[in-house]
C-alpha cells in the first residue's frame, strides 16, 4: 500500500514540553519507531505540523530585531528544513541501512482572496496568559486567540488548492524513498495571472487539510492521520460520548467536531475519501501498525 | 550535459547588504536567470552557500534565550528550507512552467575526529568592528576571527566525507527535474559505529568542498562555480597578477590562493577533476552560460 501519514503537532512536541531541540528529537524518535513498523510492506509519505515551531521561530526573528524578521512563507520553509531534518534522520535511523528517506520542501497554492486572510484562525507559537498574549499583540502587532486554557498568536490559514512538486514525490515513492513532504501544511505561494509565476504569502496551511491534498494527488491507498486520542468520538465530553469506529463519509460530516483540534482532521478525512473513494483512518501514533490494517482508530469510509 | 551549479554566497547576499529577505530574494532573482539560461539543454543541481543566513539564524535563536537556541545543525537545516525556497521559487518563475525544481534537505557525513572541531575556521554571519565581536565572542560563548576589512564569527568547518542520499538525487535529474541540494554544505552528521545511526553535530561544511564531493557522486560533466570574480588570478594583488585561463590541476596545485576565499574554491575545483577527470570552471555568475560553453572563467582540466 502507498500511505501517507500526517502527524500531529504532538508527535513532534507536546503542549506542556518546552520548544527545546532535545525534547523534539526524544518525541520525533518514538513516532519514528512507530512509522518504521509500516515500512516493510508499504510506500510511505510523512507530513507533519508545525505550528509550536513555526510560532518560535517568528519570536526569534522578532527578538533579534524588525530589520532582519523574515514573513510567514519564509519562516514556514525554515520549519521544513527544521523538523524535515530531525524526522528524517530519526526515520532513517530506525529503518534498515538500504531504505531511503529525503524530505522535500513543498510549496502549496492558495488563493490570495481567500477569506481566512481576513479572519486569522491558526494558533501558532508558545501558550501565554491572557494578559501576556494581550501585551504581545499590541507589541508585535499580532491577533491572538484562545486555544484550550490559554492564549496563543493566531494567524491566518487558507485553504490548500494545489501542491506545486507532485510528480518528483511520486518517482522517489516508486523507488520506495520515504519521502518526508508538505510539512507544516507547505509554504503557501500565490500564482499569478500569468499561470506561472508565484510569490510568498503570509499564512500557515493547515496540515491536515494540505495532507489530505497530497495523498490524493500521489494516489495515496489510506490517508492516515496520526494524533493523540485512539479514535474520533462523538458527543465528546457528553453523557452520550462514544467512540466511532468504522463510518461513512456522510455519517460523519453530519456530526460536529471542535473546530480547532478534531475538526480539521475529520474534514481532511472526510475530503479525502469523497474525493477518491478510497479511505482515511485517525487514530493514536501509538496505534499506527494496528491502524493501517482497520484494527484501531476510526476508519472514514465512502459509505 | 549535467552540471553542478555552487552558488557562491554573493550569489544570495552581498556583504555590504543588510540581511533583508527582499534583499536576498532580489539577489536570488539575478542569479535565477542566469541558471535559467542554461536549463534547456542540460540537467542541472544548484548548490549554494548559506554563512551569513545560518549565522543570522542563530543571533535570532540567542537573542530569544538560551533555552530555546538550536545547534548548529539544526540551524543548517532551517537555512536549507529558508534559502532552498526561495532559489526554487525565483528558478521556477524563469524557467517555462513544465520544467520541476525542488529542493532536497541534504545530510553529509563528516568525521567526529575531523581536527577542524579543535580548530573554528568558517565565517558565519554579518561583519563587525573587533570592539563588538570580542564583546560577542565572550558573552555566547563563540569564537571570532578576522575576515576581510572585519570582524565575524567562526565555527567548526570538517571536511565532508559522503552525502547522504544520492540515489534520489539522480533519480530526480533523469527526469530532469532540477535539483536544489547540499545547501549551505549540506547538514553535518557523524556515523555511528554500527555502520547506521546517524547524529548531527556543531558545523558548517565548505560549501565548495561539499558541491564538489556532489558533483562526482552524481557523475555531473562539469562542476560550475559561481562567484563574484570573473577567473582565478595568479599572484592576486601584485604586480604579476594574471588572469587564469585553462589550466591543468597539477598546476593549479602548485599556486596558493587567500584561505578565505579563492582558496576553497580551488581546492574543490581540483578535487572534483582530480577524483573524476572531467573539468570544473570557476568564474562570474554573470558568464555562466560562456563558462558551460569553455568560453569564460577558469577552466580546470586534468592536464
Amino acid at each position: 500500500m502507498r500511505i501517507l501519514i500526517a502527524l500531529g503537532g504532538n508527535a513532534l512536541l507536546r503542549r506542556d514540553e518546552p520548544m527545546t531541540v532535545p525534547a523534539q528529537i526524544a518525541n520525533i524518535r518514538r513516532a519514528a519507531l512507530q512509522i518504521a513498523r509500516l515500512a516493510d510492506d508499504n510506500q510511505l509519505i510523512i507530513a507533519h505540523g508545525n505550528g509550536p515551531q513555526v510560532g518560535l521561530l517568528a519570536l526569534q526573528a522578532a527578538a533579534a530585531g524588525a530589520a532582519s524578521a523574515a514573513p510567514l512563507d519564509v519562516l514556514d520553509a525554515e520549519s521544513e528544513g527544521m523538523i524535515g531534518y530531525l524526522l528524517e534522520q530519526e526515520l532513517a535511523n530506525a529503518l534498515p541501512a538500504e531504505r531511503q528517506v529525503v524530505t522535500l520542501l513543498t510549496r502549496v497554492e492558495v488563493h490570495a482572496a481567500d477569506p481566512a486572510f481576513q479572519h486569522p484562525t491558526k494558533p501558532i507559537g508558545p501558550v501565554y496568559a491572557e494578559g501576556d498574549a494581550k501585551r504581545l499583540a499590541v507589541l508585535n502587532g499580532w491577533a491572538v486567540a484562545q486555544d484550550g486554557d490559554g492564549f496563543r498568536r493566531v494567524v491566518a490559514s487558507p485553504k490548500p488548492q494545489r501542491i506545486v512538486p507532485v510528480q518528483p514525490i511520486e518517482w522517489l515513492l516508486d523507488h520506495d524513498v520515504i519521502v518526508v513532504a508538505a510539512g507544516g501544511g507547505g509554504i503557501p505561494v500565490t500564482l499569478a495571472s500569468d499561470g506561472k509565476t508565484r510569490t510568498g504569502v503570509e499564512a500557515v496551511i493547515d496540515k491536515d487539510l494540505c495532507s489530505a491534498l497530497l495523498a490524493a494527488d500521489v494516489h495515496a491507498d489510506l490517508l492516515l492521520i496520526a494524533t493523540d486520542v485512539d479514535a474520533v468520538y462523538a458527543d465528546w465530553r457528553t453523557p452520550r460520548e462514544r467512540v466511532l469506529g468504522e463510518i461513512s463519509v456522510a455519517a460523519l460530516r453530519s456530526m460536529s467536531f471542535p473546530a480547532g483540534s478534531m475538526g480539521p482532521k475529520v474534514e481532511a478525512a472526510c475530503e479525502f475519501v469523497a474525493r477518491t473513494g478510497r479511505p482515511a483512518v485517525i487514530g493514536s501514533l501509538d496505534h499506527i501498525e494496528e491502524m493501517a490494517l482497520g484494527k484501531a482508530g476510526t476508519r472514514v469510509t465512502p459509505g
